[in-house]
């Protein structure tokens, strides 16, 4: 079969419409029953070797041509591989197709039924993600190899039961951190502030910890929670201001933030804070960015593996009016 | 016992060096048997209430004052506790003091022994760390929480036994990689290039790849290297012309750089691959970056703990003039 292209679409006439929609789920039935197929569509069957030539050219010259994106034709390859049938993400073809580029049914299901399974952005390693523009879909990350990597890209809430009040203290502003030399049992054996500097005795706060404390009044330190924040700003800038709205935000829903340093990461975070000797295992490491911040796939892809490799989920706290919550894991469709 | 504080030093006398120095590895003893404390030491000695005061100041006043940096004292503090003396890295003190902070000596040994244990540069969270200055020390990251991370940096010799030579192969230049539909087995079986597009067949090459082999004229492609090359620089800018410089001396040294990008860096390596049916487990992950680069510690710690939670060495091909090596790695004292 030769197939020709018209308007940046492969028109397969009536006769194919059985063969390849009805069969396999391959492109677009128009009103009146003629089957149009996406041109990495035709590639793949091109490919496959079910048709013979696409305005003349075989797959080796599609390919090379600019009319299919490689990458696109390497994930729609990939889908098919796996058992899905899928479709291109064009405006009357499949619901709300923006920012995605294919919609993937439930495996045994097909552009016939109503289900779907994922819906698939697909970007090069070197493209660039916008935070804003996921979040209910699943990227597939081809790399500079052609290997594909899924993430699922998802809104959570992020909540928990901890406690976030003590009893009032008093503390030193050192260079980067507030040492209390005297503090309540509370302070971090309870709701899990600080760090101790030793079995017992003094606990020493981060600067976040202390200019949350401080606003709240439980903690007293010279210049108050002005004095803290400001050093906070001297020694990290706009980045302070930024993870103090993340800190803050998830201290009040009941979740206790600590450092994510180990983990390359602003917090690790437990949801379920009774008492420091009942701690189970911290459940998320938080990435605090801008909300207009645009993601390098790289970035993403070290991030989600570590966070998998520990057993906790990758969440991203964007902050702009707000805090966003966007979590990424890895998926095997 | 009360001392004073003299030219940024801590003149505690004749009658202390017993006591501190020859018990306890404290300090440096002038010629003529006086004993002189650095600051850090000082405050340590505070701390545990072996003296009562530095120039009037208890170790609550001395921490505040800008006379002992916290993360110095932390550090200091926890290889003590750890067993370790120590001195910190003055001139006179310790040989090639320049670029570290203390230097630690095996357990059970002091400053009167010869050997050293570790060098150590204390960094704090926010501070940045020229690539430059390290590969020789141990570095102590003092996070925001006070908890400390040891960082062993090394200069190791990258090399290995795969051959890179294999015979002649034809490729189409696509949009960001090669394909090459009908190649030469060894290409990608024996000498592990590319990735096959299917079980058998067409095998895509990277750019870098690519490059790689139409230099070494065993790829021909419409344009020559250059045309790959150039695609390279138009996609990526000049960390192009770093990764080829990294992935070329990689090769020629006997290693097979393929991607990294599953782990967030730009190749992961194996040392001797003699066909892809008996390939090992890789045993690198290599990040490339300008030789000028400046570390950010957090983005360190990200890397080495992913490194060591899939069982690979981190490390870092730095491009200058000629590529150097430099691996970080966790390390507890």
């Amino acid at each position: 079969m030769d197939l020709t292209l018209s308007g940046g679409l492969v028109r397969a006439g009536e006769r194919a419409r059985e063969r390849f929609y009805d069969s396999s789920g391959y492109g677009h039935v128009e009103n009146g029953g003629a089957l149009t197929l996406a041109p990495v569509e035709a590639a793949h069957l091109l490919y496959r070797g079910d048709i013979d030539s696409v305005d003349g050219m075989d797959v080796r010259a599609l390919l090379s041509s600019a009319v299919v994106s490689e990458v696109a034709f390497f994930v729609y390859k990939d889908l098919r591989d796996r058992g899905f049938y899928l479709t291109p993400a064009r405006e009357g073809w499949v619901d709300d197709p923006e920012g995605i580029d294919f919609v993937v049914y439930p495996r045994g299901k097909g552009p016939w039924d109503d289900t779907v399974e994922y819906r698939v952005r697909v970007v090069g390693e070197r493209d660039t993600v916008p935070a804003r523009e996921v979040g209910d879909c699943v990227l597939a990350v081809v790399d500079e190899e052609s290997e594909i990597t899924y993430l699922a890209t998802d809104r959570p809430a992020v909540e928990g039961t901890s406690d976030p009040s003590v009893p009032a203290a008093e503390g030193d502003l050192l260079a980067e951190r507030v040492l209390c030399w005297d503090p309540p049992t509370e302070l971090y054996e309870r709701a899990f502030y600080g760090q101790r500097l030793d079995d017992e005795g003094a606990v020493q706060l981060s600067l976040l910890e202390a200019t949350y404390l401080a606003r709240d009044g439980s903690l007293t330190v010279d210049g108050g929670a002005e004095a803290v924040l400001e050093r906070g700003r001297e020694v990290e800038g706009e980045r302070f201001d930024r993870r103090l709205t993340a800190y803050s935000t998830l201290r009040e829903r009941g979740v206790v933030p600590k450092t994510g340093f180990k983990f390359g990461a602003d917090f690790r975070t437990y949801a379920d804070v009774d008492s420091i000797d009942d701690l189970g295992h911290s459940e998320l490491l938080v990435r605090v960015l801008p909300a207009t911040h645009t993601f390098d796939p790289r970035d993403l892809a070290l991030d989600v593996r570590l966070a998998h490799g520990v057993r906790k989920r990758m969440v991203f706290a964007l902050v702009g009016d707000g805090v966003e919550w966007l979590s990424v894991a890895r998926l095997t469709p």
